[in-house]
């Protein structure tokens, strides 16, 4: 019997062609507004896994786009009730299930102050496809499984695809329909990863770090990681890291570094230095040679662009959080105590 | 024989006085310029320690000047050499030296965007005072000790003037000239903490959660104590913290929460049964009887504005995180791995 969780990760490579496929026309219309409207700035409003496709958002529209991206801080809008002006912005809520609340009050507010609101969700009757003027559907499918998977990968994919519809810039649009492939062959790379999963049954904590367009991926995989064995652990930025958190780092204690060739890739080998001094145990998502060889354990993905690759690099944590969970017995589809939908003020 | 810590922790109230005064003319004209320039948004740039005051200032700058305020990706200025265009912004970068050398290239790279900028440091000679067009200075004194303390708090009262300057309201500004007695009373408070600080000799990791105004706090909290006892551990917002990582917690598993009096109360409180009901142990920051009542050990600060509390109630986190290095025989003033100015690019 499988499980919902291994299904939704196997089925991502579909479910991003059927995305990309179905969803192209609907996103060139909606940059084709945002370029019309001119925003001087741009706020992203999202919690948990949704969070970290905004942190996607903040460094792909920097560098592909030159727009300066903020995230929201959603407990002004519900809770303080002095919402920031968003006039001039856009303002881009994602959520899986389009009924975060919070997030909802931060578009709701945003049109009241004349903004153009997006939201990213995965259900095109859902209160915030409502609330905003436009709407971006993941078309994945329900997601059963309680850790977000599909929708993570499509919600990066919906990004990259506004992005790249936003540049105008072909060699950036065909880049993004190779991803579905190279999602399946980062799938098959990862067959290896239930035979050496035990190893880490006992770990009782971990990091997980990456740099620039893969700050994201780290602190995804470290959340995948806590939500399904409990294990507590921290997702970094490489350069936070040093400002502190590298005092935490004993001999043994297991690093995830998330680390595909890319601008950040001088960065990451001088902290895979600084670690191996430590004598920390690393765990590397990567895909040159010099680097996996690094790792205790390597965890592979094909050659792609950088600003793509936290799509594929998110996959082997996923199913490295869902071996650990397996190893530990512990149920994959319902980890204890999570809800599919948190809705939060 | 003291410690620089112990000290540095010790003169926080003379030293947020002294900034007080001496400040506050050349903040006013800062805020001046600001309201002048009229900026369509914020954006901030800092590192470690002075990342969780940009968090305080996108919560009161929020919350008072009704001024959206994100946190910069300072890699998209160094590494990618793709800066978003910052033309509108108010750019502000925070660093105790002034030297973080990411963060000055934000800076020089909003002058060159039109945007107004200002630096927020504890040296007027550095080179972020001077690539800035504006400059606030903490003028706490050199801090020896490597974890940061005095120069938070100063970094966090340069945020709080230069918001009640921008809203110009003398009722924020006269609460704001109370904090220097609130901070001298909780270090009072705080004596008892060294009595039960052994209790938590061999705890090997740990949670640290707020909202909202002391959503930054949770976070240096969290850091100061992985700084000076490498306990591993992790800093949230309660709400993203109900988004997966509380299935990271067991029966006994210790989280500090930042639960003083405000808006956010009811969020904390409803967290407090949550926790209770996984048997959690809790060490409370607060100023209710009724719920320090809840902690096995509180860490109780004065009656205080919400806006203002986090000056405060970093204080018993410090002294926390102190004392544990203490217990454990570690160097307080020197933790091994971390360096007092860290460069990142």
């Amino acid at each position: 019997m499988t499980t919902h969780l291994a299904r939704e990760i196997s089925e991502q490579p579909e479910r991003l062609t059927a995305f990309l496929s179905s969803q192209r026309e609907a996103v060139a219309q909606i940059a084709a507004a945002i370029r019309e409207y001119n925003p001087a700035s741009v706020m992203i409003a999202a919690r948990g896994t949704s969070d970290n496709a905004a942190r996607y958002a903040q460094y792909i529209m920097g560098a592909h786009l030159r727009m300066p991206v903020g995230l929201s801080a959603p407990s002004l809008h519900t809770i303080y009730g002095t919402p920031p002006k968003l006039t001039n912005h856009l303002v881009i809520g994602i959520s899986q299930s389009g009924q975060a609340r919070d997030v909802n009050a931060v578009l709701a507010d945003a049109n009241r102050d004349g903004a153009l609101t997006v939201a990213i969700t995965n259900y095109p009757d859902s209160p915030m496809a409502k609330t905003a003027q436009h709407h971006i559907w993941l078309n994945v499918g329900q997601e059963v499984s309680i850790a977000a998977t599909k929708t993570y990968t499509a919600q990066l994919a919906a990004v990259a695809l506004l992005t790249a519809s936003l540049a105008d810039d072909p060699a950036l649009a065909n880049a993004l329909s190779g991803v579905p492939d190279i999602v399946r062959q980062t799938l098959t790379y990862s067959e290896s990863i239930e035979g050496w999963a035990p190893r880490y049954r006992y770990m009782t904590q971990f990091a997980s770090i990456g740099r620039g367009f893969n700050y994201a991926t780290a602190f995804e995989i470290g959340l995948k990681v806590k939500e399904l064995t409990s294990v507590i652990g921290e997702g970094y930025s490489e350069a936070d890291f040093r400002h502190g958190p590298i005092a935490t780092i004993s001999s043994g204690f297991p690093v995830i570094l998330v680390a595909p060739a890319g601008k950040v890739s001088p960065q990451l080998k001088d902290l895979i230095v600084k670690l191996q001094e430590k004598r920390a145990e690393l765990l590397i998502v990567g895909n040159e040679g010099d680097v996996l060889s690094q790792a205790t354990n390597a965890l592979r993905i094909p050659t792609v662009d950088e600003w793509l690759s936290p799509i594929a690099a998110v996959v082997p944590g996923q199913l490295f959080a869902m071996h650990q969970a397996m190893v530990r017995g512990l149920p994959v589809d319902k980890p204890e105590g999570l809800q599919k939908v948190t809705i939060t003020e």
